[in-house]
C-alpha cells in the first residue's frame, strides 16, 4: 500500500509543478506553505469541513464532492468582494483508496485550474471520510464586502435564483419528480455551485453589505440585520425562481408553499444576497441591462432587527430557519 | 439544544472581543476573516487534523485535546522560522456537547494565549469527532527554515530530547512502567508539547535546513536529505534521551533497542532537527552555553542521498520508520 507521503506526491504535490501559481514561494512539502500577499491587500480566510452522510451522500462520485468543496469555499471570497489565490486540503478517509483519490483530484484541480486558485499545503489522515479546505483571497480594503454596513432604505437583492440548493436536494433525494432537464440542471447546481465571483467584482464596489446564502436567503439576510442594526422586509413575490423550481409550480399550484420555503429557508444556494444605497441603484441597473450580472430586488432595508416576509402585500409567515448543524 | 450559531457564538467568538489581535481587521463571524499581514513578510501556513481513535483517546480530555492540536501545528510555524498570528478550527463531533466544548474552548485559548495566536475564523460541523487546524505565521524572507539548504559537512542537530513522543504513547497505553515523575512528565509532552518557538528565533539566524520532528527523527531527516538532495549520517549513542526515557535503561539495559527505536523513528516529537554549517557552530554553542537554547549535535550530512545510522562506529540497522497514517 503506498505510504501517505506517496499518495500526496501522486495526487497533489504534481499539479504544483505543472502549474505554477503567483505568490508561492514555497508550496507542498515543507513544514509550511511560504505565500506573498500582493502589496496593499488584505489576506481574506475562510474554513468549511464537509463531513459523509452530513453534506454529501457517502457514495457520491469523489469529482463532484471535490468540486463542491472547494466551490462553496470560493463562494465565501465571492461573498467577501476577494480574489481568489491559494487553498489547503485537510482529507480525512478510512483507506487510501487510490480509486476514490484520482477522481477527487481530477474534480479539484480541474475547479482550481477554472478560478485561479492554486493547492499550497495540506494533511491526510485516517478517520472517516471528512474533506476540510481553507481558501485564501485577496481583498483590496476600501472594497470588502462585509455584513455590517446595510442601511434602512438599503434595497436587498440576490444573484440569479434562490431555492436551487433545497430544491436539489429533493429532486437527488426523489421527494419531487422533474423533467430530465430540470433534474441534471439541479444535479449540477448542488454539486457544482457557481461561486459568484464574477458578479462580486462588480457587486464590491456599489454594495453596502453582503454574503453568499447558505443558510437559507432568510437567515443569512439576518445576519446581516443583526451585523448592521437594522431590520428586513423580503417581497416573496418577488424571488427569482429557476425554471426548474418554476416548473413545479406548473405542475400544480400546491407546491407554491414548499418552493417559497426552499427559496427562503432552504439554504445551499450560494448566490450573493447584497444591499444597495438608492443611489447606486441606477448603476447596478446598467450592469444588469449590460448582461454582466444577474440580480433581483428582493426587498428592503428597514428600521428593526428582524427580518420579515410579505407576499402581495399580506405578511407571509416564515417558514421553519435555515439548515442548522446540530 | 442551542444552534451551531450560538454555540460559536458562546465558546468561540466571546474569546475574540475580549482579546483583540494584531492584524485582524474582521474576525470570526463574517464571510471571511480579513487579515493584515506585517510588511515584508511572507505568509507561513500550516494545516493539521488530529481524528478521534486515530491521533488521540476518545475519550481524552477536551482541553487536552485542544492543547494538543494548536501546539503541533505552532510546531509546524516554529519550523518554517515563523512567528505566530492566527489560526482558524474547523471542528467535526458527533453532537454540540457544551461540557466537551467549554472544557475544549479553555484549553485552545489558554494556548493561544501563551503563544500569541488568535483564533479569526472556523467552521463546525455534526460528524466522527475531528479537529482541523490550520496556523498562519509570519517570515521574514531571508531567515525561513527551508528542507533544501543542507549541505555535505553540515552538523545535523535536534532541540532537547528525542524519543519521548513514543514513550509517553508507551506509557499511555501501559506497555512499559515508569516512575510516577516520569509518568507525569511523558503525558505532559504528549499533550501539551512545546512548539519550539523561542529555539525558533536563534536558529533560524543561522541554520541551513530544518523541521520538526512529527514522523520520527530517521524519517524527517530524509526528507531534508531528498530536499537537499545529500545523504546523512546518525550517531546513535549521541541522541538526547530524557531522564524519563533513561530511567528505562536503568531499569534494564534490554530496553536499549526500544529507546533507540522510539528515539530514531518513534514520532510525535515536535522537537526541531535542523542542519548547520560548521562555521555557525561557535555561535551557536555559545547561545548554547548562555542557556537560550537547548540543542545536541546527532550526526552529520554527508554525500549521498540516505540517512544511515551508527553506534559506537558500528552500522545500526534503522528500526521500521516513522509513522505513516495509511
Amino acid at each position: 500500500m503506498p505510504s501517505e507521503f506517496q499518495l500526496i506526491q501522486q495526487f497533489f504535490q504534481r499539479e504544483q509543478a505543472e502549474n505554477p501559481a503567483a505568490g508561492v514561494v514555497l508550496g507542498i512539502g515543507d513544514d509550511c506553505a511560504l505565500l506573498q500577499i500582493p502589496a496593499g491587500q488584505q489576506l481574506a480566510v475562510s474554513v468549511d469541513t464537509l463531513v459523509a452522510g452530513v453534506h454529501f451522500p457517502k457514495d457520491a462520485d469523489p469529482e463532484l464532492i471535490a468540486e463542491r468543496a472547494l466551490r462553496t469555499n470560493l463562494s465565501d471570497l465571492a461573498a467577501m468582494g476577494a480574489d481568489p489565490l491559494w487553498f489547503t486540503l485537510a482529507l480525512t478517509m478510512p483507506q487510501a483508496d487510490e480509486d476514490w483519490l484520482r477522481g477527487f483530484s481530477r474534480g479539484l484541480f480541474r475547479c482550481a485550474r477554472e478560478y485561479g486558485i492554486a493547492l499550497v499545503g495540506g494533511d491526510t489522515t485516517s478517520g472517516p471520510l471528512a474533506i476540510t479546505i481553507q481558501v485564501m483571497g485577496a481583498c483590496q480594503p476600501q472594497h470588502s464586502l462585509r455584513r455590517d454596513g446595510a442601511n434602512v432604505g438599503d434595497f436587498v437583492l440576490v444573484t440569479h435564483f434562490v431555492g436551487d440548493g433545497a430544491a436539489a436536494l429533493a429532486a437527488i433525494q426523489q421527494e419531487y419528480s422533474f423533467a430530465d432537464e430540470h433534474r441534471a440542471y439541479l444535479h449540477d447546481r448542488f454539486y457544482r455551485p457557481v461561486p459568484r465571483l464574477q458578479e462580486s467584482q462588480f457587486i464590491r464596489e456599489l454594495a453596502s453589505s453582503a454574503l453568499d446564502i447558505s443558510d437559507g436567503l432568510a437567515a443569512d439576510l439576518q445576519h446581516i440585520c443583526t451585523a448592521s442594526d437594522v431590520g428586513a422586509v423580503i417581497y416573496v413575490e418577488d424571488l427569482p425562481l429557476s425554471p426548474a423550481v418554476q416548473s413545479l409550480l406548473e405542475q400544480s399550484s400546491a407546491n407554491q408553499q414548499q418552493i417559497y420555503q426552499w427559496a427562503l429557508s432552504g439554504g445551499d444556494d450560494y448566490e450573493l444576497c447584497f444591499t444597495l444605497a438608492p443611489e447606486k441603484m441606477p448603476e447596478l441597473a446598467m450592469l444588469i441591462a449590460q448582461g454582466k450580472l444577474s440580480a433581483t430586488v428582493v426587498g428592503e432595508i428597514t428600521a428593526g432587527n428582524a427580518v420579515s416576509c410579505e407576499l402581495n402585500g399580506e405578511l407571509f409567515a416564515l417558514p421553519k430557519r435555515g439548515y442548522q448543524h446540530f
